[in-house]
């Protein structure tokens, strides 16, 4: 090899830049027993598509938007089964009580910071006024969620603007599979390390259904961080109260849920409650200032906002057929906050404040004394 | 008489402009056994304070603003202790969750149109960020209802602005009685009338507790108008599947009960609850496209937002002595909903859409073959 | 005319005997706005069997057991789908969890005394693993439900036993239209007249739906009583807080809705909600002491325990065709609810108390004064 | 040494009894980052009473009574603050909706097998009536729980007698500690091996307000059984779903969380629903047929059942500082399961069928491989 190739080499790797990230599972980390589907992605359900809206501008800025379509035709007239169970209800979820209710979801699902959903909301209520058919839609319930990134985002600015929402929903595409500081995942904080955006999915091998599970996930919040059930915060010395009574272990979650198996309204909540399981299983501990919610969807039939028959005959899985499901929710969703850990980078912002990623080599040697990893 | 006194009463009488109307009591119609309290409306419970912002701008724009103010201080750094009830959820109410899992409020309740609840909420925002002492605030729970006046105002135009809101708050005062075609309750349509904003209370007598429970409602639904169990709907020939399977049974009703009884979160949804049999008493019946909501709030002591001391002492009513309260919740909204029929005035509106006022004449007709009034 | 003859009606008029009583429909009380049922009765809905031991014996015994079958069939293998709303839940119902966690019913519903809610359990556990194909059978969900007929009947003394509750479900037929003092209402007291069973029903025009939606209760409450919207309470001069805070507010409302519209649990949770509204407009306040409840199922197809299919597919009706059926289930429960009371004779029991029924005279007194009965 | 006494050694080492089973704790494996009570048990929260009634009788019988006495007084009258969480609903809890409504527990906590529910309810009411100052009562609201041991008990046969219950309720102490095959848990089955009863503690630092977190909980669920993070399950190649769709992950856990902290209902609300993290992070997935209960109170106040007040005063712990007893909630909740799976014994039973205890020993093996013990 030509020295000053070499030369070129060494210098890349003496960077101080961040390489490139690695997802938990490319390092050797297993998490459950069930097989991924092909991307380990909420995406790997089908339709399902995702999209970021990234705000990291100057020094203060650290926030912005991912959005989650069920499908992509128009959601309002072509509604899909959901469900939303809470889990610590510190937060400003917009959207609740009608999808509870009607057992549907109407918009696509923003995420974004506390103080925006205000603007995702009224973002949502644009576009689906603005889309072909729904010209005489006057009743809109955006779904819209939230983490609080204050500590690295100037919050109180509220930088979130409708065209951020929109170019989210509209860069969306069914192969996304972006994770860490991307979207409204910029500026959070997981068991005191950068958080941000994961992604995991489950497929479910023939004989227990054949049904794709997904999960996306915006970490923001604490606890005694375990990784594939290597005590990996205690072993970093990093952990909720630890020394004092202090509000580490606050902040949200946000969980969206997609599948394709076809489960009604309430199956869908009882899976939505399983992905608080995989979230427990990371060491969460959904603490008094915690929004932790999981918002469940289905894509394996559409609901149509209008039809000429009274009569809707969709088939549906049975409630014997759901443990697996509620399995892979569990799964998907601890790897999904596992990976938004793993992809995040180190990031400084608002008030010159600074969030470590976490150390992913320490993390991978503890995993290594733990057995997890080879 | 002087004719030419005759003549002018005459030509009063003939104006088209309608008279000053009155409230159902004042007409002699009385709901339920216990007393009112002094104003007959929320306002009566010590410290309560409601504003209206009405928007009746040209052809079209027909809606508002309606805030309620538990106290007058900062009431993020002085919660008050509060609970909600769903009764149909097929509505947009913003803050349920945060409310539910704290049990306190923290903004003022603002109700407004459908499609305007992002800009409450983000109103309510930029009002908690902007006091004084909540330099340092970063997550706001706004609690914004609405109903959806879209026959009478172009509620895709989403007129409702931040300033609107602001004005609302700022107006609001402790005398506060207006009812009818003010604030949020300027475009709504009630059991196929003109609904609006309507008010009442109940004080009990020393002997249950002497405590005052107030209710504001804002009214747009439907069902079989009953006034103190007349049945209005029918005698006027206007009720929900009179004829068909029409969508005039839908609609909302948001209902906010103030009380100054010393309740905890668990108390106050159960009053809340009863509320709910108060607007099925004047023909409601929650239909599948109403989002029917009871924000209760009691004002006998403020929750610190920060305390120095882990512990809070407050008295708290047991449970044994509520059942007087209940029934005061459920007449004060039975009585609210009708006065909000009997003071709501004919609106034009939106493309040329005209609902009329109750015909309060016929009505009291009505009220006497059934024996109401004399 | 006949002196004999005369003299006999006048002997007749003159015995102590309670004269057959009469249910309101039938003395020209006009609930509501939509018809009934042929019989009036929860068993208008096909198929649904009701069936009562009444347990009147001594001086001390006033108690007994109702229990409504949704179908002929075996119930635990063929589930019928259900739900359960708390109205107010000082009560002791048995069964709750897992009908709402599974949407579904698999044993008749019982009725019974607060403190015999065991040995009704008991005895539907009893009856389940005794009926042919239910060999194997090692789970039960027994529901089950009461009110406090204490005042009456010796309720510490637990007079209800196993066989007693079999021949309940033995006994029921597709035609029972029993009501007052029988079953699980012997004992019960009603606005501080005696209650008891009341049953009423609604069939929907064929443009709404034409579906059936049957009601059966259980009445043991207080409030302010109104029949048909006359103020009977105030009128009688009876009353809850009429003088002091008394309890006679207290006590509980079992409610049952059948219906054969395709409803899956959500939509029959939504149902069941709306037979609230009906008790309230009877005057009940579901006051703190008081356990309401309220029962929903659909006959319109069965989920079997066990199927070799995954896959579950029934017609539902749209959410969009539900509110006549909200309509139907407040009507009928209201009306089953003054049934009866209209239908209940006095009742002398426990330590020498008495409870006198409804006086139905003064009441249709009453209710001409206020235009409702001519 | 004498040589008979080591052949006297050898001899005891080489029977086929089993040995002493010994507390995850006491073999080394560490659960959590806080420090445990002084018994690590329930009853470490002061004053907690707990009882067994162990009936293993005959071939087929295994079965039992486990009590949990909030404290020592009569607690109809002295009630305590409690909520309950529904993890799954799939079983038979009774008492939910009162402890729901009214916020606080009158009668002793059972533990039973699924079709002895009505006899554990029959037993708390016998019990409630027969206490000195209760010669009035007349309503009690018995809260049992349940989980199916079918297995490895007669279930069908309904074993369980009232004096039975009475028995575990007399022999209750403040010091008992018993897990494994006792009580409830005399025939229940965790993770394909034998479960049963298991308890811990945690006892918050004074810097976290220096509460006591008490669990108690009787184990009979499936999964994929992890230990302190250890995937047990797996290398022992034991676990759900492993090759089909079986039932393995059904089954039920009752989960009694007690704490001296005193919170209120709601807050005792969010403290149950932490302790199903517990259960995630031993690998159970509330499976569709699983009843996962948390049943919480307090004893840091009692509420007297009459009073001459309608004013209560408790001090209460504000939301804030709640946190650290969520993390004690989940942490005992998982050692406590892993207790009782680690003190169970071999058992056979009801139609010759036979549940192996957990395999300490290699499960010891495990946790070194994964550097879970030393």
């Amino acid at each position: 090899m030509h020295r000053l190739y070499l030369l070129l080499i060494i210098v890349i790797f003496s960077l101080p830049f961040p390489l490139a990230a690695q997802r938990a599972r490319d390092l050797g980390v297993r998490i459950g027993v069930l097989p991924t589907g092909k991307l380990n992605a909420i995406t790997d359900v089908n339709g399902v598509k995702v999209g970021h809206t990234t705000l990291a501008i100057g020094d203060s800025i650290r926030t912005g938007v991912t959005a989650i379509l069920p499908h992509d035709g128009n959601l309002f007239q072509q509604k899909v089964p959901a469900a939303i169970e809470l889990g610590n209800g510190f937060g400003k979820l917009a959207g609740y009580s009608q999808v509870t209710e009607l057992g549907n979801l109407e918009t696509p699902i923003v995420l974004t910071n506390t103080l925006s959903v205000p603007a995702g909301s009224a973002a949502l209520v644009d576009w689906t006024l603005q889309q072909k058919g729904n010209e005489n839609v006057r009743s809109v319930n955006p779904v819209v969620g939230e983490t609080n990134d204050s500590y690295l985002n100037d919050i109180r600015g509220r930088h979130v603007k409708t065209s951020d929402v929109l170019q989210a929903i509209q860069r969306a595409t069914t192969t996304n599979q972006e994770e860490g500081c991307v979207g409204a995942g910029t500026g959070t904080v997981c068991f005191g390390w950068k958080g941000g955006i994961g992604t995991s999915s489950r497929k479910l091998p023939q004989k227990l259904g054949g049904y794709t599970v997904g999960v996306l996930v915006q970490t923001n919040f604490g606890g005694v961080l375990e990784v594939a059930g290597a005590p990996v915060g205690v072993e970093l010395g990093k952990y909720s109260f630890k020394e004092t009574l202090d509000k580490s272990g606050d902040g949200s979650c946000m969980i969206v849920v997609a599948t394709d198996a076809p489960l009604d309204a309430r199956n869908l909540k009882r899976l939505a409650k399983r992905a608080l399981l995989g979230l427990g299983k990371t060491g969460g501990i959904m603490a008094n200032g915690s929004g932790d919610y999981v918002i469940a969807f289905s894509t394996a039939y559409r609901i149509p906002h209008e039809s000429s028959s009274p009569l809707e005959t969709y088939p549906l899985l049975r409630n014997d057929d759901t443990s697996p499901l509620f399995l892979a929710a569990m799964e998907a969703t601890e790897e999904a906050i596992i990976n938004s850990l793993f992809m995040a980078q180190t990031t400084k912002g608002h008030q010159g404040h600074t969030i470590e990623r976490l150390p992913v080599s320490k993390t991978l040697e503890i995993l290594k004394k733990y057995g997890k990893v080879k």
